[in-house]
């Protein structure tokens, strides 16, 4: 089960984080975005070529000590389909070195349009009976604001494809309250309910780590709902945005984990897309930048964590 | 404004419906899917090309009768890139013919990366200093489940651009009360919360029909809900999924509009698309019976709503 792979690859790197690839423009060196202008030009496949070449050295340089990417749908579909044809080769190359992709695409629709959006990011698209895989990431996050209709068709994908998902139930955002936190007449949160809901979808894909393959994304800067949330979903792996550039520390974190280290993955985009530029190093040294960080983040979290056991 | 714009559109045309562009390979007549596997092998390109010149035939057929199409992201995702490029190219085909635009991607992040998705499906993707249309649509629709942080990088967009949104408010589904007609400890449901987000959300952008740029998206399947949000929420108007296919009729839209016969745009999607296959007329008039099929529709919406004024 796919949930499975990614905890083994958390625990054999000794490592619950996860890269964001967020790649806008802006954190791309100079050089790199040059060289690509002047093969592509100035425009969509340009910029396409610039980020798939950006993402690969970061990726070359992560790969051995970060266990997955999570690219954002959002940063590639800005630059069309030339951006969405970089998102392809992305998963492609880091799935090549070994790393696990979760697809943060939040996709959310009903019965076979839903269908529709697991073929697409992690099944099979059938052509005339071909069948090709049309992105190949090994888990999406899924926005459940439809109920199971909106889940139900990707937890079948999940089940025949080895794939995994997470719902979102409790964002990292500011007014991610304004929804989520609204109090049920049965005294209980909507963030709760649908937190609920994850552990019972979650029946349909058991893992053999206590795990299922529907994990939730839950917000590292409400630690409170994070432990919360931890206590009352044991079978919920979650995915734990916020940290770093978002406000939330290694100590906000620690309430994901359960005792054997195990329970959630976070992530970081602009804390490791951008470490050049903070650290203010030669940007030809991008890429061992994001390692430094990488490297720092772990030790951070496993710091406190502790070892990470199966 | 956006929603002006598609307004004056369903006025002109008297038609208060959207053809939902959802492209299923097996909707599309053998000839036309040969034709394209042929030439580009029976792989994504084929698939791509197939839906493009399928797409094409049903705009020239409707072009002129109905004001906007209505394509769902998922079915050009799943044929990856290439399917992503089919969608560019339908929307500028669309846009060509006088047609408006929804792209229905139910998109939802927050901050900089909803901004990443609101200029890839309705604004400007800037590529260091040239400044290009990704995708291009005139309305996207949008959860809303991150509250405003999700929403209002969108409202930005839409007022410097021109554009509108429809936000999830009452989907059509089966299990969309699991979440939305959760009721809140004030006593309403969590739907009637969302809806009058919409209207808080639609302040920023006012129209001259009375329609604010902020939309809703409210099921056909549920009359009594559609009644009940009209009323609450004046200005905001409302994609009606739900109609045909999934089983909602005309008189169950009818709470949509208003005395106007303005309020709402009713989509068909499969009704339309599949019509040659439901007359079983010669597969290469294709077209012209997903035309027969939307005068039907049509007439039967505007019988029961009457005459559309501004």
């Amino acid at each position: 089960m796919s949930m499975d792979r990614l905890i083994e690859a958390i625990a054999e790197k000794q490592n619950p984080t996860v890269a964001g690839l967020d790649p806008k423009l802006s954190y791309i060196p100079e050089n790199i975005r040059q060289e690509a202008f002047e093969k592509y030009g100035k425009n969509l496949d340009g910029a396409a070529a610039a980020i798939l070449a950006y993402n690969k050295g970061l990726i070359d340089a992560l790969y051995d000590i970060v266990p997955a990417i999570k690219p954002q749908c959002a940063y590639y579909e800005m630059y069309g389909w030339q951006g969405m044809k970089t998102l392809q080769e992305t998963i492609a190359y880091a799935k090549e070195k070994g790393m696990f992709v979760i697809t943060d695409g939040k996709r959310n629709d009903i019965g076979t349009t839903m269908e529709a959006y697991a073929a697409a990011h992690l099944g099979i698209t059938d052509v005339d009976g071909e069948e090709i895989e049309a992105f190949g990431g090994d888990a999406l996050t899924v926005n459940g604001y439809l109920g199971s209709d909106g889940v139900l068709p990707v937890v079948n994908v999940c089940k025949k494809q080895d794939k995994g998902m997470f719902v979102l139930v409790k964002t990292s955002n500011k007014s991610s309250g304004e929804i989520q936190n609204q109090e049920l007449t049965g005294g209980e949160t909507l963030y709760y309910t649908m937190g609920m809901m994850c552990e019972q979808w979650g029946e349909e894909l058991p893992g053999k780590y206590g795990y299922s393959g529907v994990g939730a994304v839950v917000g590292a800067t409400y630690p409170a709902q994070l432990k919360e949330l931890r206590e009352c979903l044991p079978k919920t792996f979650f995915l734990v945005p916020g940290y770093g550039a978002q406000g939330g520390g290694a100590k906000d974190v620690l309430p994901a984990f359960d005792k054997n280290g195990l329970g959630a993955v976070v992530n970081s985009s602009r804390g490791i897309l951008c470490a050049w530029q903070k650290e203010g190093c030669d940007p030809a040294q991008y890429a061992q930048a994001a390692r430094r960080e990488a490297i720092r983040m772990r030790d951070e979290i496993v710091g406190l964590v502790g070892k990470i056991s199966l």
